[in-house]
């Protein structure tokens, strides 16, 4: 394929009689071909913006199904629904792809408390287990907190400060970064590494502060990694209003108490599956281009923008392509995939599968970051002339200016990374972080935070990108 | 002044260990001065992100004040909230502008009702009064109803169709306008003029589809104008959700009556003020930077996007350049301005007292599209060489890239427009519209329906760029 030099063609124009408003400018030259690419990419937005599924198929996941851990009876029914939504879409074939997932469960809800100075009155601290946690033994854990909000303040403190103790990272992500995702990967660590290290210094259990920007009573979870070297010691996430509390506190009374009890606990591994539905292609059958999301969720509230909306706009993409009347030449799959929060057991199921039947991927692309408003797409790989690709992606960012995107060269999505091996180019959807760790892993994380026009904006984002990925080849 | 070709120097790149996501690319060449003004850019984003105040101002103007419209006691109090407010900040001089505006008042809620068959039964119809509509006689208006979607159709009904009954406007907004500001410039026609066209042919009232891409229970207001050659009929608007079903029902009944009460009525006009706040500046005291948004609101929910936001952005874009201690050459002002939303008499005192004491105006920008996350500003003016000057303005985009904005030719907002005769450039800030007519005109305008992050974005961005333009110049 030779290179194509993409410019805008249906730039929409923004007049307005009563309230003004900026206008795209940058119209320039055209080609025949460009003119019908951007013809195509505007009929894909109008079919998702007039007659869009993914919304009112969000709406019953959400309500239907609800939050679905994998592992959970929730997370059958899910993959249950998702076959049940693919099979009413005249798609080549729809099927199950089979994975063991992790099966961690909460059990009843915690009690994180912190004692007041007599030890009788206690204050109840907002509070969820951390995903893949120990329980406390049923009586639970009390004892003294020390908190940290570093790894070299905890290394200072050492063990003569904290055997015995609750240790408390209280390490905010930076409300300075202007993507929340730099600001959430500036303290995750806390969250999946905090434990073990705590433990490696004879800590009983620890507490992290939730990761959001916003201070509130959410506690948001998330899944944590136990180093085997160490005690496996319970784990929690406390919101940000208790963690500014617990600091309060701590420096006006010097020494607090705190009461934990979880009896959450990790079960054998469960049989699950991913969803798939496939539009063979006319001319490479056996080169793949995948669009996906994630079915499991937390196990809070119905997992809405992580990652529901991503499933919706993955399929609504297949869908949006055949609406209006495109024949793909490579086969396209939309993949539910099961497990992206504590396993990534369908992402690598999916890439397993793939290199036992040696298929080719040419593409993936993968929407994980909410349903949001379009910002922009991420790309990829490790195919050996990436360079000369990305310059021909790059060449197709124009058709995408009058939606409002941008193309950048980077990291694409969890799921989709054990494609790497396929020199497959890899896209993450990007839609705008402001509101994400607003929601992200609480049970805050509902329906009626997804905006429809965002949402569908979305789909037809990645149904865009798809048909010029498969109209053109990446090569 | 030179042009000054900035390029992006502090390029925040999103980095991430878990969670992959798009990272800016395009850092190229730097001079010294570019640097020195990313580095100022940095600093204003990041006292708006980590000291912000427009928030919490937002909420005491919210739920201290509430909705505020022109000539009642609410916006009375909004002029002495927003001068204690200013008062509380460093600035050379602060003070109250006055104008004289509209006085209308909306009496008691609006009673619109769809009469069943037998026209004992009846279904209320989610309704609110057009902003200066003449009310009905106290025992209400009862007639049939012939909806139209355009004008030509009205045309076509023609007086015989007309007279004596209610003219529906049910031309819905366009969802596939990927900026809704263009899909509500394509239906507020019929809200503005619809009850004087349809007066024109003999009809007794209006009803108008909600300016909305929802479908909700909530109706939007907004103003009308009346061609004083034909009749004074009442106007309201009904939400979309009750348009949907009055159509409906026209379309199973053929007939279909409606009966209407409201009892709004124009009092005269009242006195009234502009709010305004000022840093002299340092080497051109007499030339004038102004930034504001309208402190006047609809009389329902908030006015917390429509237009607190805009207020609150404008007043902390002069705290955050006091904040990092930038002494400005130009005079730089904040304005709340009084009653944009029926009659921009604020505005026109504005522009009018600037006549009068013969005052150069060489920039104004306006934030007046809701209090999310930002996109870009557009840009107009009648100077003879804005050609030249938008040239050097468009070379400042490369240091709003790593916020996500660009530059764009465009309208830029009602308050400032009467300042266009000072060859002034006039700016909007323009933030992402998908959300904004969820709210528009409603109650359901609300504080909590602002992001905090989202608004301290706007802040940071139109601080930022009065820097710039302070500090270059516009020529």
């Amino acid at each position: 394929m030779n290179k194509i030099a993409f410019t805008p063609k249906l730039v929409r124009i923004c007049c307005l009689s009563l309230i003004s408003i900026f206008t795209l400018s940058g119209v320039s030259a055209q080609t025949p071909a460009m003119e019908q690419d951007a013809v195509t990419v505007d009929k894909i937005f109008d079919q998702a913006l007039t007659n869009g599924r993914c919304y009112p198929w969000l709406e019953r996941l959400c309500f239907d199904v609800g939050h679905r851990l994998s592992g959970s009876p929730a997370a059958e029914k899910a993959v249950l629904w998702a076959k049940s939504v693919l099979d009413t879409l005249p798609l080549d074939s729809v099927w199950l792809q089979p994975c063991m997932v992790p099966h961690w469960v909460r059990g009843q809800a915690e009690e994180v408390r912190m004692l007041g100075k007599t030890k009788k009155e206690f204050v109840p601290l907002a509070a969820l287990a951390l995903g893949g946690s120990v329980g406390t033994s049923p009586g639970g854990i009390q004892a003294e907190v020390v908190e940290v909000k570093s790894w070299e303040a905890l290394d200072q403190l050492g063990e003569r400060n904290i055997r015995g103790k609750i240790v408390f990272y209280n390490r905010p992500m930076d409300p300075t970064k202007i993507r929340t995702f730099e600001a959430y990967g500036g303290c995750v660590d806390q969250r999946v590494s905090g434990a073990s290290k705590a433990a490696k210094y004879g800590a009983v259990a620890v507490l992290v502060r939730s990761m959001t920007l916003r201070l509130d009573d959410f506690p948001h979870t998330g899944s944590l990694r136990y180093d085997s070297a160490f005690t496996l010691i319970p784990a929690a996430a406390i919101s940000t209003q208790a963690a500014e509390l617990l600091s309060k506190t701590i420096k006006e009374q010097k020494t607090v108490q705190v009461s934990i009890k979880m009896n959450c606990q990790m079960l054998a591994d469960a049989p699950s599956n991913n969803v798939i539905g496939e539009i063979r292609g006319s001319q490479y059958p056996n080169t793949y281009i995948t669009v996906g999301g994630h079915l499991d969720s937390w196990d809070v509230g119905h997992g809405a923008h992580d990652d529901g909306a991503g499933v919706v706009q993955s399929f609504d993409a297949l869908r949006l392509l055949q609406q209006i009347g495109y024949q793909p030449r490579h086969s396209i799959r939309c993949v539910a995939f099961m497990n992206e929060e504590n396993g990534l057991r369908g992402g690598k199921a999916y890439a397993d599968e793939a290199k036992r039947k040696r298929e080719t991927h040419l593409f993936a692309i993968e929407s994980d970051a909410g349903g949001f408003t379009p910002r922009g797409f991420s790309f990829e790989s490790e195919h050996h002339s990436f360079e000369k690709i990305y310059e021909k992606i790059k060449s197709m960012e124009s058709l995408f200016t009058p939606y409002g995107l941008v193309f950048a060269k980077g990291g694409s999505g969890a799921d989709i990374s054990p494609l790497r091996p396929f020199k497959a180019v890899l896209s993450g959807y990007a839609p705008d972080s402001q509101r994400y760790f607003d929601y992200h892993h609480t049970a805050d994380d509902t329906f009626d935070k997804v905006n429809k026009r965002e949402l569908e904006l979305g789909a037809a984002c990645m149904a865009a990108l798809i048909y010029l990925v498969d109209k053109y080849g990446m090569e």
